[in-house]
């Protein structure tokens, strides 16, 4: 008090005062305020022919206890050299390779996850105790804070493709993980049925198990029913994965997902929004103008789209192509801050 | 005011006077205002043989254009003389034949309707142009002001049992119905794949088209699921049929519908609440006791369980027995009216 | 099953067994299944002069024990001769006087109510403990199973309007009623600043009281704030009642109220509605058409609009008016058959 | 193709091919995977003595164009060398100057921002046009991508303590901001009447402005109410200021607020929670005991509270000690990620 209340007699020496003393005066926040988002992110692709040769590569140069080194994130170019890497700002997605045997033993996690499976058959999740067998077309989820681990009771190579919001969860400062806590035992039980929201058990505490995998027949058969329907003029026929136990809300707060038809012929307008996203290519070829810049994709092919970047697609052959996307917009949804222009 | 403001001598005087003026005093009310419900309806039992048959002469008797004769509603025995027919004081439900060759033209009304199928196979009903074939099992809905048709391209009888909100609509005064418009064609295009709620349109406009009909089988394997499940002491195992499009909502604002399996053995507890129901059996044999009396039940009766009635179930064989029943628990819930005890 | 199993040889014998078995042909329903909605209720004016001269003639005429007869329900002349009086199918409206010194002692029901006080000062309401004052204006609510009674310390007749649903919960045979329990003992506590939904308790199981009381001071200050707004085309200025504390949804699950004002030359559009109404008149003079009726009204006088009944107000004096109305419009609209045209 | 199918012997060489090539092992996300959260963010506590006297000496040394410098940002210690100023990871507060006057020009931005008037009278703000006066005691909210602007026409400096998510927006690069569109004109009305909730405007398109200003004096009254409430374990008496148009919400998708009064005497327990917060002590004297450090605070004292901190509050004083605070709990409990210990 006796200190401040001395006179300052220039602005430099104010400047002095307030660093020392912890303020600081508007500026650094002007300068936040920009017209628009600003993001170091950029869009990029990475081929599925060298995602897998490395993939394969690693698998065979780390011992069995490193197993867990069988996962490689696709990390922006635009991540700075001391950031924890991610695919977007607010999204991390990478490859994994399991091969038969092999088990990761369970955990848990703030951030939410979830899985495409690119290659293979005969691998299993285990979810809060809930199995669920994987094969190449399906799409998992893993929501935030559940137990899940997984194993590979087949043969050849366990392919997939991992999405996380960790980079949200982590700039927000609320990631709590349990490595060593007691998952609660797989109990083998398939609960579809059930979960595809259809019948409801109606006695106090009965309740729906929520949904936890989508086949890719269903998506197919989505696709076959809306052939002729005019679709997005973005995104040509999108469907959202959705939770039918939970039909009015998003599949996850962070994390939704989608798969996209480009029928053939199809260039579709371009838009941006507030939500990045992560691209993945299940079949077909075609290409996706980014902020200016043209990338042409093929089967496995991942691509980023950041914050605010302008897109579209196109599929100039002759058959579908099917891309399969997950992206942060419920978060930026339900903070008020999701734009479409 | 002149009239009015002359002195009246005598309660007497006074009484024909508010008479005269439309006016009551607070009698009327207050008796109104009993303790707990008073209804005039009766628990009732109408055995399977006796309306098949009873329909089944029916449809011999009266000529293809009278066909919409075929329909025989079940009347409780508290109806008065010069009231609409109706099974609870809320709900209506009746059997209904249809032959081969036969159709039911397009119309709509603000009462909800859903239909269990009891026998047969081969027929379709339309709904707003979505087309839905029926066998034997399912369950399908027809919601307020829903365009509704159907026809029978099968062989033999198709026998069903049809549960409608007519008696609460007609009592709050709100019936509209159309004979004459022009309904949606039928598009003939199965859409379950999306109306599972799994995958939803995500673009502009797209919308998952309401579920319709709910298989036999699905409720099978719900069952098969739970079959170690503790259930519901009053009510054993209870699945209530819901929309996955719309979770978080009954199947209708004024009726739901459930199927409940008493395993072998059980006997529930006894309890009641203000909604009322209509049950039918779908297979196996046992009991249920209403306000003190027992009704024996066997495949294909239908019995009605009055509003605040006790009652509990029974099923003391060796397999398992299926009940499906209707209410109109939904509209006294909205209302702020739902009590059990 | 020997007997139905029998040959019926013609219709008529057909009838006869299936009256005597509790079933019945389609043909009622089918008479119910109206166009549109089929009321015996008609619009009908009470005024005021009148109904406040028998209601004070009413209270010389009867003993301090049947002070409860000094409420004169509004029976609509089209209430059949052995139902309950009513106002519209689903309302009920009723004048009440009470005496200085006279009490009503507490007592609850299903069927909700609601005030909007006319006359007098110095009364008091206790709804589930919660004691309000009441004046000239205000407009007060007692939800469904809410504890009630009333009292008048003050000076001078004390005169109000009793708006309940119970028609509709009589009709629905959903009626609780409880003349002798105990009502929690009234805490003289005032929890309006609370109550306006402005500041929560954030603790667990803090909770906001909800609101009871409405004063017309406030809704005056909002007509002047709204003084140049467009209004409705069909009700100009009319503002709904609403619960602070729950704002998202109506004052009671069956029952809401407006204040609508007038302005002076103001002649609105005619439509109509499947909800039903009765109109109180606050202030200034005007007339009202309904199904082709006029009806021409000056403060105090009530009113009866029917289900689906063509109305337009008309205000062709030099002053403001104000009319307080009460509507089944929640249950119409929850369950899903709510129209305008 | 060729390349990346070219064998690689080390993990050495993968590794540097990985780098190269924009891909990284699980290596940086495993270390993200903290059991708790982590943060720089420090508690802190800026006395007011010393705000008052450097924010006025600041308002003595910079001219009239450099007005938005009489802005002091609470700068966390823990902030790093090239980041953003923050309070807390997601908070930002400051000290706000106005002399009589100076005028703000209006600008938006997605950030939310909420301003407590510690000082003075006579200054009023624009929020879409609405105009509100403020004075010593108010809570004004400026919910994201509102026009605002402020201006001073009494006598002597106004204080107040703004408070944004501009951290969070920031780091999820979701910033719009627009210093150079047309506000709406200030309309000069005052809409709190209606804005209270409790009338509605019934006619389609109606709506009620949404509140901005909560005044002292009724906080003080819910106070009085509330006295003999048990109140909360962790934080005495609290109350979260709520938009009564909204009940149903928080106060905006990405901030809350709450005044809390810690009654003589008082010392409440310990606990922690994922949400972040900002204090400023409002009245009385007392201590806050965060992860294990003793911060004395008094009348204008401002200190942070960051995520997962453990803390709890006292009141050895014989009078009562009110603290308003801000935090990000609705964004935290939207994502999903809100836990308290």
């Amino acid at each position: 008090m006796t200190e401040t209340s001395t006179q300052i007699g220039t602005l430099d020496e104010l400047y002095g005062v307030l660093a020392e003393r912890s303020y600081e005066p508007l500026w650094t926040i002007k300068g936040a305020l920009t017209p628009e988002p600003q993001t170091q992110m950029v869009p990029f692709l990475w081929p599925y022919d060298e995602v897998r040769d490395l993939i394969l590569q690693a698998g065979g140069l780390i011992s069995a206890e490193e197993a867990d080194r069988r996962v490689l994130a696709f990390k922006n170019p635009g991540t700075g050299d001391h950031e924890i890497a991610r695919t977007t700002d607010s999204l991390w997605a990478a490859i994994q390779l399991v091969m038969p045997g092999e088990v990761a033993p369970p955990h848990r996690h703030t951030a939410a996850a979830l899985r495409y499976i690119i290659e293979g058959e005969g691998a299993y999740t285990v979810v809060d105790g809930q199995r669920v067998e994987m094969e190449a077309g399906d799409f998992i989820v893993t929501p935030n804070w559940t137990w899940h681990e997984h194993g590979h009771e087949g043969q050849g190579p366990m392919i997939w493709l991992d999405g996380l919001d960790l980079p949200m969860v982590h700039t927000l400062h609320l990631v709590f993980a349990d490595f060593t806590g007691s998952a609660p035992a797989a109990n083998g039980q398939s609960t579809e049925a059930l979960s595809s929201g259809r019948l409801l058990p109606a006695w106090n505490g009965g309740q729906t198990p929520r949904t936890l995998v989508w086949k890719l027949a269903d998506v197919e058969a989505a696709f076959a029913e809306l052939a002729s329907a005019p679709g997005s003029p973005y995104d040509d026929l999108i469907l959202e994965y959705r939770d039918p136990t939970d039909a009015g809300n998003p599949l996850m707060p962070t994390l939704t997902a989608y798969m996209q038809m480009l029928r053939p012929g199809v260039e579709t307008q371009p838009h941006r929004h507030t939500s990045s996203a992560v691209y993945h290519v299940v079949r077909g070829s075609g290409w996706s103008e980014i902020n200016g810049e043209k990338f042409s994709w093929g089967p496995g092919d991942t691509f980023s789209l950041p914050v605010w970047a302008e897109h579209r697609h196109a599929n100039p052959g002759n058959s579908d192509a099917l891309l399969f996307s997950f992206s942060d917009r419920p978060a930026v949804e339900s903070l008020g801050l999701l734009r479409e222009s």
